[in-house]
């Protein structure tokens, strides 16, 4: 019943390399704003930043036997991705799996549950999204499964797919479209400089989108303060 | 329906300069524990402050159309207020937003929404007082007001009132009070300043205010450790 | 009805520094898992630490009274452990009480309310575990005790009982026990040195710790990638 | 500086009788979608349905003082509304105080904090609106407002203004506008009532709205099941 | 962009039916303690039952168009499944609609955000299953989609998959597994049945499940009170 | 480490049959305003009311198997009071394990985590107060504690300490205080049929309660409305 898939593939390195080049906001909306973990997903300390290939680990309440196990499946850019099967807010991570992570090049974690030793992981600069900060421990005694297609924070992650987040959340990415999402991040990247220069020279929104025309029809009215 | 005011006043420059030397808790205490916003209004940075004068913005759930139209009511000084109709985590506000504002001299955003681009902010050290952060876009399609009176975080806020906002939260003070909450403020500093430096030296709060007689009076007993 | 207990027992302070040596994580784990308070106590700033022995606080919701009262009970090395007898974020504690207690020589405070002048407190280093931050203020108009028992976040705590807190949250130790706990998670930490050793060179944690036997029998299948 | 206004307003009764057929959700729409308290308001029994007149009530957290005051100020047909300076779930109101209120004519309370003696309370028929039910008792120490204006989970509430509560939640409109808005809410009822008809005779709502070209001209396909 | 996807298939009738005859507790387990809603997801009223093929609903905030454009797909023994891209607790569904579903044969809806005229709803027997109840109106600005697979309260939904409601929460089956998991259902019902039996007359669960031998090797001791 | 208590002490009966015919808030009242749960237990149906002697379980994160355990240890007019070791809203509970219950006696359960087969349970009228309703099942793979002090909901229990619940929530009574608490019930009882009478009959609680001059000394003034 309970299965550990191995070999499971990654993502285009190059193209991974490009996606974590741009913001959580960036992606999402590069890609019809899809694929947001929901806003309770916080990092352990702030500007953390991360992109990386998904193992997903499906672990019972309380219990993080199978983290242990899916550490042998990861390599160099992996990111853990861990999921409860009903919530949870022990503290399944702590200093002693990041540092065995860490000597498998994993570049970070993303649990919907707790995480602990949060002053020696941000001096590691370790970094970590979850939904609870908790010293309360985990128990090794139910199975769950590691490189399962798994929903976590309302999204649906495969093994493979990318992941990136920052102080606004975490995005994913499915692992075919990385490429052209990154490439479609750029596009709206590059356009946004563009405006933000306009923007910051004083010039208005409502004149660089062309809105004035939209919100009149709309019914809006400019009225003089009667004071 | 949908209204813009324009032209709408602002408190004295002089007497809002005075009010935000003090903080949230003396200023909310000197106005008589009136004014203050809900406690889940939180700064996106520690240390954030700030003090202005409100423009007001009311918006539709996960629609930021009418910030855009707001940012043209603003002058040095001024401080965006938004409120949401239907409670909302969405992210109405980011980087060129607050690009946009800084232009026109707006010193921050008090927002009972989401807000995201919190890295890029922060290092614009651009402040925000949010509900939530979270990367999730918006849509431009349906109208709200600016510059109306608003209800946000549990207080009433009309355009040109001030607001100062520290770590302890948010306060507002009606636009005609801004000199004498000032000076209240100051007042209570003062006489803090003085009982600070006599704590600080070892005395006892319950001697300095007086309070044994009523103490003993309500009924309070002292008893040994019976070990 | 309402009572200051006086000269209540401390732990033994050579034990009490020994134990504050270790993490809250540490500490809980070796107590067996118990005494931990709940996920929702939070330090106002990052890598607050604190060690100390409990004044315990019983207040009415909203009201400070006790906390002055309290003051007098301190001495060095004490922390004061408050808990309202019906919930409230209103703010209890600021930089003037810190003051007061850091004149005994108080190390901190954990709070089951709202706490407020974060600021103030961030400067002097005067850390605080709260439930809330909050500027809102209180009364002083009804009694409470100081130094009995009290359920604070979940956990009982005696006058007298060791606090150690740290990002990761909250513990208890009862005083008789610190000695014995403290004994333990240097245990733990002995051991856990050599076990981060090994994962940091790269063995797996499933081979340190014997899992392999054990996941087979439970039932653990390794299937390649059907791609 | 604590104030009962006496001899306060009432809407006409006959509009407010005629308002009171309309549910909450046909009202808020009449009255442009404002109004509507916070979703966390909820009765106490299922089916509950009020229309009233408010007497505003601002107490301090857990402090029920005022609400006795208060009784004195109502007549046949009145509401009590009542809000907290600063959040509470302690019980304010209970059996006692409902009988105290049914003999002066009030018709119900909506209270953003506790009530208690639910039972009691249902078996009297006496609705109430509160965002908690809980036993936890108050004191009475602090003075607080009667029919000043205050806001109560998210909307500004005058002495006067109508209230009209069921199981969707609590609407405001106010004193002058109930005439009206019971008009826009008849005028409403008709025109769903003739919908209603056509849907349930199998009619689709988007023929009947006309939304068919609309939604072709935003892009809408369809496509059929690849299966 | 937007797509409504036509002639979904459903699980075969029989093998629905009898799984409807089953709690959402027994399908769960069935089903290896798969495929259960978060715990937030409550019916309108209590024991609200329902058995139904899913025709999913992607919605943006606050905005309910493609459920008046969902409609128009559903048929005899349909149930609406609708999860917002973005949370939100407005009043996405009422009266109207539920009136327009029922003459199409629809069994009831699921929905991740608000639901309003529960009062209606209820008189109608029209059973619902939200995270919210409110007033609050939406608006039919931007498209969505019917009928692509949607994550909501945490699972995956693909159209088609059969979905079982009751006091306890909502659980989804999916289409191909439904005749299996009615078969295990019932299988485990039948067990269940002698059990219930043998424990109403007073025989000891830790008999009948053998676990005596299990307690005592993991160390469970049997103690009498002191006193 | 794991123990089970046995031939724990009970209250005395007629005590505790006296004590369950007041109210929660009553009995929370007499015993000075101590002993309540926290506001989020809640009955599984409206008008469940108990008193029992508390049997104590404390159990792992989403692992029952000490109820099964605890079963044993109970006898005629017990309740069993459960509590997690970390927060859990898994269905610990459910109709066997009622069945099984009954069979012994037992009056009803209070339990700080979830409970499923709430239909089943509420026809059976076997009331259950908890913090969560869900379907999703728990493993049996950890020990626990039976019969040990425990804090559940911010309280303090010890098995023999006599329960109340009611829809205004939970009250503990420690063991040896049954009998005065209701005789002081009682007592506050017959005051309030006197007062309910006077209020009934239209006095003003500020006059039977004699308030005036406590007001008007506190500096509360009366103002005619200004219109």
């Amino acid at each position: 019943m309970s299965v550990v898939v191995t070999d499971t593939p990654r993502p285009d390195p190059a193209a991974l390399q490009r996606l974590g080049a741009f913001g959580v906001a960036t992606i999402h909306e590069a890609q019809g704003r899809c694929g947001l973990m929901q806003s309770y997903m916080r990092p352990i300390y702030p500007r953390a930043r991360l992109v990386g290939s998904a193992i997903t680990v499906s672990v019972p309440p309380a219990d993080n036997w199978m983290i242990h196990v899916a550490v042998e499946q990861c390599r160099e850019g992996d990111v853990l991705v861990v999921a409860p099967t009903s919530p949870s807010d022990a503290g399944y991570f702590g200093e002693l799996l990041a540092t065995s992570l860490r000597s498998k090049g994993v570049v970070g974690l993303i649990i919907e549950a707790g995480v602990r030793d949060v002053g020696p992981l941000t001096e590691m600069r370790f970094p970590v999204w979850s939904r609870y900060v908790w010293a309360q421990g985990t128990v090794k005694e139910t199975l769950g499964d590691v490189n399962v297609p798994l929903v976590i924070a309302g999204q649906l992650v495969h093994p493979g797919d990318a992941i990136v987040a920052d102080d606004d959340g975490v995005v994913v990415v499915p692992r075919q479209a990385v490429a052209s999402i990154a490439d479609k991040s750029a596009a709206r990247e590059t356009k946004e400089a563009e405006t933000r220069k306009r923007l910051a020279a004083g010039e208005l929104g409502v004149d660089i989108y062309g809105m004035r025309e939209k919100l009149a029809k709309a019914g809006l009215a400019y009225k003089k303060w009667p004071g």
